[in-house]
């Protein structure tokens, strides 16, 4: 199933590029009889996403264009590997391809990203899990992104779990305030999180009762002593290390014990991935 | 003036954030009466872009929220310089900051990678232009972040210029063909760009009265010598470069002497800029 | 804060109700210079729910209609309290009438259902929640008006809780089985709830290490059971009573020792409340 | 033919239930290859109202799920009948099923709220009809639903008749006036109903030329009362009954001798009427 | 009070205009301070309609733009007359001006023609009325524009009015059969217009109880007579003459006698109204 | 392809028609399942434009109205000609029908009127183009029609070309100061165009670089002396008559040299074309 908003989305990003008098180029220089095969491969390793959103588009510019997938979703793909394949008119080919481009280059970067860190903690037991630091518009589809990749997902929004960051510390008067606070208020199914900056703070999260613990901006030696901390007070505590976490380092950070490492390096820190579309006219 | 797009683009922003019960953590831990001011500032180099934007997070979350900046769209800021202030709820603060960050990072990201390209190029006399590889649904803002970087926009889209590439060559059946095809249905005021691989292609171009020629993927020895050809046949013809070009090797194609270099690294290519926002309530 | 839905949501109401000429009746038979101010009360004991859309009926309606609230959201009044006052044209007020006592009339119904069902409990230590048979469009707003009358939200949707009920046991192949899948694949911050219908698979849902288990449509007998065998595996274990629950009934279901009640009560069934808006019209 | 609004309301309603990770359940315990095939079924004697849109949400959620209607919208089912038949993906089914069953839920029970009604005046040669009290955005489909219980719509705003009330009397200057205001301005298709209070404002109301009069909020004694005087004025005025009629009271009002009775009764008073969807998956 | 879809209706006309790089030429050739005073003014004799849309477009395009009436909707104004008055940034009133007049123009071209038919038939007690032959988009505007003319609204679109045509009475099976079906079903605000063609079917409308007949495409002659016959069995029947009336014919039609005569020419037959914007910067 | 705006156009133009209760005439008195077959004809010689539209028209009220296309945009037909033929549910045909027509009939008005200039100035070389007066909402549509009717578009908007009018130059500064001060700031793709009303101002705009000149409101002598002018100064400049051109004046126009003519009498002064929808229902 299609997200519900991926029309509006796939639309929009149409209208961006087609504009009033739409594609000029190929109106007037491509026969509008001509038909033609066109392949989307990869041009690099990479993990694929975004298909349904490619699909949709070559649906709205010619519903008479075939799309057929060579590829499924979080699938690793080499360079030269074929991700799909459209049949029927040479110019509704032209006039889709760089929208459906755009959508998998950008959606593939993120689940390509993914897998590196994924890779990077293989073993380790812990889990990489993305932020909220997303495209604007495109989040439900980088989130997807990171799980075809191999990551985990982090919370949605500002409404799926209690997130208790130092600002939200210091207006409720401190971490037992906070945590008291909020679960007085919460439905049964919502968890809280409390991000906490030293061994006091981690103590009094645990003793209220906190479900999952944020250790924020920790070197290697703090993390370590920090969990050990955590372990000894509540051995099946979640704890979650955040911030500055870089490919290089992930594997490092997993192996402090913690069981979940967030980065927002697996969706604006992710790169596009290489991606083209190649035509073929009938004779 | 904001664009007409822009409200129903930070309402969708809004709206991936805030689901249906909202930012629950500031609901149940910040006391609703609380003040506070904020700041958003820079936490490394970076040419500023979607202040707009941001000021628009600010009065869709709470019109009461007082939003002042602290610099220019395509200002340059360094680490530590204020962007913009807020004043009012320290909730209302709170709910909007991801939002905004969100806008900032990604749009100053793009405009501090096109600065970085426009320096490296300068006083060639070239200038860098971006493509239409942008996210989709962000287009005229990530075009707006360009000229904020200090390089220059590309057609917008599929219709505010003829730009020949090979696919509509060879449906075509060659360059002159295409460019005829062009000009019997141009409206006067838009221009023809061709797509060329070879030189006997590029003397057909220049011969054929296309307005700006792409030298499409060569290496700068034949860029060199497509320039010589090309200025020989006609002095002032537009001629761009494009394809592979990065920041360490733009300068040396900006001096074979041609006039544009396009590059999706300005736009999907781009780093998001980082930046924060420090809250400091009412005592 | 208002919804970011919420003008498109009072605009679709306005359009249903102005059409194409918009109110007549007023247009024909009030001056157009005519000014009013109005009362909106309650007329029988109801807690408010709603104000925020009722506000911006009246400022869509006529930006320069002055909307006062008397009330605050969640408040209990009795037959005859104001809940707001309208002061402006006289024509403006009587067009944004029924718009405003609509959602104010359904959404306190669901506040005053709630109060109801909150105050039965009372003193159990239960809590009565709220289901996904809501009004299509319109979840968040009686999601709000619940916890207005002091009732509690289960999930908003089918994105932030893992509910297993029978058909996925089914298409699992058991609650073990189930439970795991989702275990698997669950991101760290969802719970993960269960709903059993036998001793059996309510000690294979605790043993398989279930958040949250519904006891679906048990007598009174039955419930006191189960909740039993519950605590004596797992004392902690959250237990939600579910199915056929009545005003009548709830109080002794709370006594059986569940934490949870969940009924359909509070919003589809809730009937609507009454309210009327009185115009007195200036000399 | 189905609304042209429907898309909207269905994406809406499915968006309110999916959020941004969708059906969570479904896709981590429901293998995605499992098919079934699903009964909606009436569980108590409904007229059935809102096929259209059901049938839609599969449409939307899964284009391949075949929806096969067992009954027609207006059909009077006995507990344990069907409504419609599903086919395909079984999970796809299990995340259409709530949302099916809101719409069919809210909407039949308007219809077998009518029909009540409807039964209720049988013979007397009276009709029902409803009111603006609506659900808003719903009020299209709450109107349709009235007429397939069995009883009639009253205007569907406030653009298609004059419906002149106490306030606008006040305004105006009296019925007189206020008639005599209307005729002036009316387009010669739009009918003018005046809502009265007194035998003075009736006899007015007639010589006035109104189509329609309405008797507001008078008991039956006083309701016989002036039918007899407005017969006696002009025996084919159309007379209307309005206010705090219920199931049990209409009957002897129609008797009266009124040709209409309107109530909210029939849309927001109508309780929800009760519907299941069973699956069986395949083997 | 503004339609409730016209932000709508302005937004999609800026966007039209403004494109994904806005005002280019303002942008580059008029300096951002720079500050303006403009008006609006009517280049031929005209009666002024759409003021409410183009101070919407002034809103949009730049909330500091003031926007002042020198006119109201459905005053005549001669040739030089202001309309309105603008002052603030010289850009914005720039940006603004095309979107403007192309609302005032077409609006206040239907007002001025309907004017024109309103002058026409004046003393003849007949009215001239508009049809559904309008531009997609547009209707509530261009027949409120109708009014400010001087002439009469007829049904706003399908569902306020039964209108019988030819195609209906050969489906149905006749005149009698046609209106009977209606009567059964109709609410009891809605007439029933029939379009009859011979003496016959208007004594069978008549006879059956129709509230409005039609006399479609007669020629003054058979006018008069039918108008006779129906004067003679029914004097205050409602009688509209429709199909190809001009100006040059309207008053001839207007003294058979009947009631009302429709007319497209006063909405898809209307030339556009000339109006100019003038623009004085600050020294 | 239809226009990715085209779905959003008719749905707002099917709501204005039915609005909540729909085709009430063809419910009530067109038996459900009667069948027809339709043909919409020209009434007049016209070109045909907006068979998209309509198409869609057909497709949202009832997808298994069949739609056969008789004749291609652009098309010049005769009266009595066949636009296209309808088949399927009598009902679904009667409900199309209006909106169906609104769209042929405006959009074949204005192909239809560019036939007669484009006639009118066949054999001297020049071209007649449109203008930014068109009907809000419908600009893309129209400029379509321009050129089905064998006309030009000018600029879609304000964003694909400069053109720099009186407002600008007195901003800037006169003719030397805008056009460097866009050519510093304009991409390479983009034309810049000036309007001049004297020798001077041409002089100037031709030693500036202006890619193209308009000459405003000149009699034809002065025309031909700006005309010998600029041929003089640079014989392939690009230049354009403006201002008052009438069909009976356009030749003369064209006869002074001038390459482009633009008119705002192909769009907003189009006269709509004539078209009907007959329907043959089945014994």
């Amino acid at each position: 199933m299609l997200g519900v908003d991926s029309p509006l989305l796939v639309q929009r990003a149409l209208s961006e590029d087609l504009g009033g008098y739409g594609d000029i180029t190929s109106a007037w220089t491509v026969p509008a009889a001509l038909r033609g095969q066109a392949v989307i491969r990869a041009r690099q390793e990479l993990v694929v996403s975004g298909l349904a959103l490619a699909e949709e588009v070559a649906r709205e510019v010619d519903a008479s264009l075939m799309f057929v997938r060579e590829a499924a979703d979080g699938e690793l793909l080499q360079d030269g590997d074929a991700v799909a394949r459209l049949e029927g008119s040479a110019r509704s080919t032209l006039t889709s391809e760089r929208t459906m481009l755009n959508f998998l280059s950008h959606l593939s970067g993120v689940a390509t990203q993914s897998r590196r860190f994924a890779k990077a903690v293989e073993g380790t037991g812990a889990f990489v899990v993305d932020t909220r630091k997303t495209t604007p518009g495109l989040r439900s589809w980088e989130k997807r992104a990171v799980v075809h990749g191999g990551c985990r997902n982090h919370r949605f929004g500002l409404f799926d779990l209690v997130l208790i960051k130092n600002n939200h510390l210091t207006a409720a008067g401190g971490v037992r305030e906070a945590v008291r606070a909020a679960q007085a208020m919460r439905p049964h199914y919502i968890k809280i999180e409390v991000e906490v900056e030293s061994e006091l703070d981690l103590r009094e999260a645990i003793a209220s009762g906190a479900d999952v613990i944020m250790l924020d901006n920790q070197d290697l030696e703090q993390l370590r002593r920090l969990v050990a901390v955590a372990r000894d007070l509540k051995p099946d505590v979640m704890l979650e290390a955040s911030g500055g976490v870089r490919l290089e380092t992930v594997r490092a950070v997993a192996e402090t014990g913690v069981d979940l490492i967030s980065t927002s390096a697996l969706t604006m820190g992710a790169p596009a991935a290489d991606l083209a579309l190649t035509l073929t006219v009938e004779a």
